[in-house]
């Protein structure tokens, strides 16, 4: 994105008190997040979010309310979405941004945005927090992608308010956000409606729109306030969410960019320009845990697990957008297993409690943003490493793996061991359905189930090569030059190829709402987004609202 | 592919003793199919085709072969793929065709040779003619695509031997077809050991390849031809198909190409260059059919569902590579339905029937192809059609249907009526493995199993519309205007928007290794190349071969 932000850092680190866009309101159990977009308000100059059209710095918004919500808000058991625009819902994403953006640029604002959408289903359905739309205007393209995100959308009666995917017939491009996806796998809209659906430039309203299973209910607009919030209580009564304990603040997040290197309390970046390689160093934690849930809940964010979650996911996100050369992240990680494996013990002895139901649902999202970050990832595995349970996910994550057998010559020290704990078996989901051992061993499943009887066995690199957890165990003569070489061989492959190769390889086994998301979806939209018919001179996206006409290259392909 | 083929017509049509790169050989129920291509056969002048690499040509005749060895030889029980050459297995597409290639050839040509090696995985699995590879010198990029499509791969091991996937770091394009994901969702290969193996030039050879399961067995060179020998025993003789059978030859396939108009016996086609639209007519059978399985043997091609395949599937793969610029394919169909009916019994009364079985096979495998063509399909029903069973499957198939309610003006005749039979409920799925009833209500299955009470009956307008099996129901009215701008604004949008919104509207529901190979991999692929780094002036793909080196743009996408 070095065309857009030579200057600018993009900062997905925010709070409520700078929130431009969104209001947060509450009522008891019921929360409302109300879109009301600031039209001067845009990440970058060059356009204005007119009709609520939303950009990057939106959905860094709507992100961090979401998570928000989640934990400083135990207490809050549905969400309600709506606009607070008097004639319009949404327009979608911003056009004029979209056409100023880089292709990296808008691959990478819509992985973010589809991931924020996964992130509201998963709310509603294992945080028990259950979003749910108000559509009290025009909701067209991204708007109706965000409203197919909840579980229950209600449309006003009233003659102007619609749904519409219109981005085939306007702009030549793919409804970018899930919307096609959602439509036929999630609602089940029968494919040659949504054929027609999707080349409306002015939607459905009304009955049509719930016989065709676009939305759950129309009322009339003097009924649109009560209608949602009757829904909202019946579903914030079908909550799990406990009565009465109090949220946990996510407390500013304490990062420092100096030169190449990028520091959190728990997690360390460098880069090295030269090889196009993040170096990154997670420090295990310092302490045990606290020995009680009233404990964990008493150091709140402080909790190392919280904690990793919250550095590793802005690591993630502040690659993604503001170092697109660098295009290998390398893991490393640091400290005592026993202290690891502690607090795994923890996350799994509370699993029940919401807020470390919370923290485990925030790693698991974490761990899957780095599965379909468009990065190689590698892990070195080294003595003093504490590769354990949710540390060890980032091996299992990781394109390849490489652990020293025994030490380097003149190390005193201990060789490297990892160590499974039951988080490895079901805590952190892929996008696809299956733990990282599930689709490890897809050609071997008896060979996840073995594993469990092996919980908090050290295994050395030997152990660990013959289990089948990493890839390569070169001893101290091969290490430095074998790491090298795989490095520099991977750096020097053309990076296309290999977001292409890794998106293949990553996601073996079933495929998700989600991972249909991320593989189908997305390819096709990247695919549009590089052709003439959509952003060359003449292209639907590039000519919107000039006037001109866009002309297309005829040629099916 | 205006580039390719402003002279010449890609023609499809071919048989044995045309073929200038295969050798069929036979051996009781064990054939043995050669490749041995001829480098001064390209289809097209500007390459030569060394070390057994291919190009549409070569895939043609593999196709045909495929065809010929399931319908004219029942007794053909186990396929030996291999290679003619001396010192080489194959060496995938050809580079230098792919290089003089547009992006719509490259696209059209990797979906035809994917179609070709999954049916030779249905050939295995459901004609019970099973194929297996002997890797008899160096297999890379599309020549180990092609053995991946075998159940069992034999590889010589004597020292030359390899097998690879070199596309990554060659050309900076990925394996087009098939490689990764039947890596890992075929053969399960472990996700980073795949992700190695696809880094590396030089490929994998002996046990390595076996213990990854790159291979399923190595043999000593000397040893090669009696392993084969005995692994197509072992797997002929776990084949249902007839001792003693005799095949029906698949006569040469008359086609007429007048101007704009192309046809065939049941199957017509007059091409609409201003709109951009093919329109496509089926007649149905004239006769009844024959009255046993004898019977249908005799007539043999002659036999109505054979020839419609037949026909079906050389018009869509004609129009496919040689008219790109139709962008919709409109399906009529004309005839009586009780003689459709009465040939859809037969179909199934005798589906176990060796040579009933393929015909259910190759009509499956045709409307597959329909679904995963890149043309808006629409089916127009219309008073004297006959859209039953076999024929309605056209209906399901299209991205939208119109149905005329009544009659026009002035005709006398009976108004159209659809006709389901049991061929709807199971004999042709799609690729994601549900019948096209069952994908079209996903989000109400019970309407799939309700209408199989229905069996027989016809339903016309208004009893089709509340069945959900057809769009729109206009009546005489409004019929000409709904259709006309149906088809007119259809043709307005974005040939590539219309793409990627059909290939992820039309596949609802569950993925298959068929379906994961053209939504995921050939959406993938179909960006990568587009991408400088593959086609630009200094991409890879481009310089291979020239000694000159590629030059990457390094931000990751």
């Amino acid at each position: 994105m070095a065309d857009d932000t030579a200057t600018t850092i993009v900062d997905f680190r925010t709070e409520r008190a700078r929130y431009k866009h969104w209001k947060l309101g509450f009522d008891g159990p019921v929360a409302t997040l109300v879109m009301d977009v600031r039209e001067d308000g845009g990440l970058k100059p060059g356009y204005e979010l007119k009709l609520n059209s939303y950009d990057l710095g939106v959905d860094i918004e709507l992100y961090d309310a979401l998570q928000r919500l989640r934990f400083e808000h135990p207490e809050v058991r549905a969400v309600v979405l709506t606009s607070g625009k008097e004639r319009v819902f949404c327009a979608g994403a911003n056009i004029r941004m979209l056409n100023q953006s880089s292709h990296g640029w808008k691959v990478n604002f819509c992985k973010f945005t589809n991931e924020t959408r996964n992130a509201i289903e998963e709310a509603t359905a294992e945080s028990r927090q259950a979003y749910l739309c108000a559509i009290n205007g025009p909701c067209a393209g991204g708007g109706y992608e965000l409203a197919l995100a909840t579980d229950w959308i209600i449309m006003a009666d009233d003659g102007s308010t619609t749904v519409a995917l219109p981005e085939v017939p306007l702009l030549a491009v793919l409804p970018g956000t899930g919307g096609l996806t959602r439509l036929v796998d999630k609602r089940k809209v029968r494919r040659d409606r949504a054929d027609f659906f999707c080349t409306l430039e002015e939607g459905i309203k009304g009955q049509r729109a719930v016989d065709w299973r676009l939305v759950d209910e129309v009322v009339p607009r003097s009924k649109l306030d009560e209608t949602v919030k009757r829904r909202a209580a019946e579903m914030a009564a079908r909550s799990d969410r406990p009565q009465g304990a109090k949220g946990v603040t996510l407390t500013p997040l304490a990062r420092s960019i100096e030169g190449d290197r990028i520091a959190y309390s728990t997690v360390t970046c460098v880069i090295d320009r030269d090889r196009g390689v993040a170096e990154i160093t997670i420090a295990g934690p310092a302490t045990p845990p606290p020995a009680t849930v009233e404990g964990i809940h008493a150091v709140g964010a402080g909790f190392w697990p919280l904690t990793l979650a919250r550095e590793l996911d802005d690591l993630i996100l502040h690659l993604r957008a503001n170092e697109e050369k660098i295009g290998i992240w390398v893991f490393r990680s640091t400290g005592g297993r026993d202290l690891v494996e502690a607090h795994d013990r923890a996350l799994q002895d509370h699993a029940g409690h919401w807020l470390v139901r919370e923290i485990r649902l925030y790693l698991k999202r974490t761990f899957k943003r780095l599965d379909v970050s468009s990065r190689s990832v590698f892990a070195l595995i080294e003595p003093g490493s504490c590769f354990v349970g949710t540390l060890l996910e980032l091996v299992l994550a990781a394109d390849r793996s490489y652990m020293l057998d025994g030490v380097l010559e003149g190390d005193a020290g201990k060789p490297a061991a990892l160590r499974l704990t039951a988080m490895n078996f079901g805590a952190y989901p892929m996008v696809n359905g299956l733990t990282r051992l599930a689709s490890r061993f897809l050609g071997e499943p008896d060979r996840a189930l073995d594993l469990k009887r092996r919980l908090g066995e050290d295994l050395e690199a030997a152990a660990a090569g013959e289990a089948g957890l990493v890839t390569f165990v070169p001893d101290d003569i091969d290490w430095e030059d074998e790491v090298r070489l795989g490095i520099e061989a991977r750096a020097a492959f053309s990076p296309d190829a290999l977001t292409g190769m890794e998106a293949s390889l990553r996601f073996g086994g079933p495929e998700t709402l989600e991972s249909k998301i991320f593989s189908r979806l997305s390819a096709w939209q990247n695919w549009i987004f590089q052709r003439p018919n959509a952003v060359g001179d003449k292209g639907a996206l590039r000519v919107y609202g000039t006037g001109q006409r866009s002309e297309f290259d005829r040629r099916r392909v």
